[in-house]
């Protein structure tokens, strides 16, 4: 691309809204939780979602090992929680990063705080770039309340571009 | 998954925030546009940009013949050109459905009412569902004027859970 086509790709890609979530995976022992805001849904039959991960991360290993993750869905008002799982994982107890977590039917970790999750089993990916585009089925869901997602946006970060 | 689980999956991939695109694609003389929402960026380098798309579709099948693709941002303001383009690809000289279109590196249409674009060729897919997880890396892309994205909100429309 030349240099103007560049800062359009750049300025145009920025324009995508994002929410924010905690994407989790575990292998064995091993627990790792990231906040992602890559996400998409891609198809409805089966419940398809994609997720940018990027490919030099713990978490993807451990998603990839496992072949399962969990996807939190953060609040608006959670930047905290955010910003904590920037960090490459720390696990104590059951918290990863300071924040609580439970477990369902994967046992990929999901944040106790979050007001929604989702998690399922991996079913392809496109791993050409930094990141990979990883698409799980959402085999199980859970929703603690009605709440307004959390926003790139809100966060002041930009991801993209 | 049991009622509860199927309820809370649906709200809560619910919970996504969406902007509106159209995504064009080119087989020889067959052009194909579609209004889509289900976009996220997946990579950096090189610069990727995930979409769900109807395998059904006259629209998926000019994609994957041609292995190019382009996606028009589409402006708050412009619910029109997204209804529009929801309904099969009508062209007309230079216009699909009454939407005038432009071609750049790729052939693909790209909407000339769109403040922004980018195109590119598909570097892979997940195609398990019943919309498949397309991911083209952008190799170029045209930035007309700065403006606020459509968002799927905006139109009124649900589209996923």
């Amino acid at each position: 691309m030349n240099e103007q086509a560049e800062a359009a790709k750049k300025s145009t890609l920025l324009m995508i809204p994002y929410g924010m979530y905690v994407l989790g995976a575990r292998n064995g022992d091993d627990i790792h939780a990231g906040a992602v805001n890559w996400v998409t849904q891609t198809a409805f039959k089966p419940p398809l979602v994609a997720v940018g991960v990027k490919k030099d991360s713990d978490l993807y290993a451990a998603l990839r090992a496992s072949g399962t993750c969990a996807l939190s869905f953060l609040e608006a008002g959670q930047r905290d929680i955010a910003f904590a799982l920037f960090k490459p994982s720390k696990v104590d107890g059951a918290t990863v990063n300071g924040q609580a977590f439970e477990t369902a039917d994967t046992g990929a970790p999901i944040i106790s705080a979050a007001p929604a999750w989702v998690e399922g089993r991996v079913v392809g990916e496109v791993d050409t770039g930094d990141h990979s585009c990883v698409v799980f089925e959402v085999t199980n869901a859970g929703a603690k309340r009605e709440a307004a997602l959390l926003t790139l946006e809100q966060l002041g970060v930009k991801y993209g571009g």
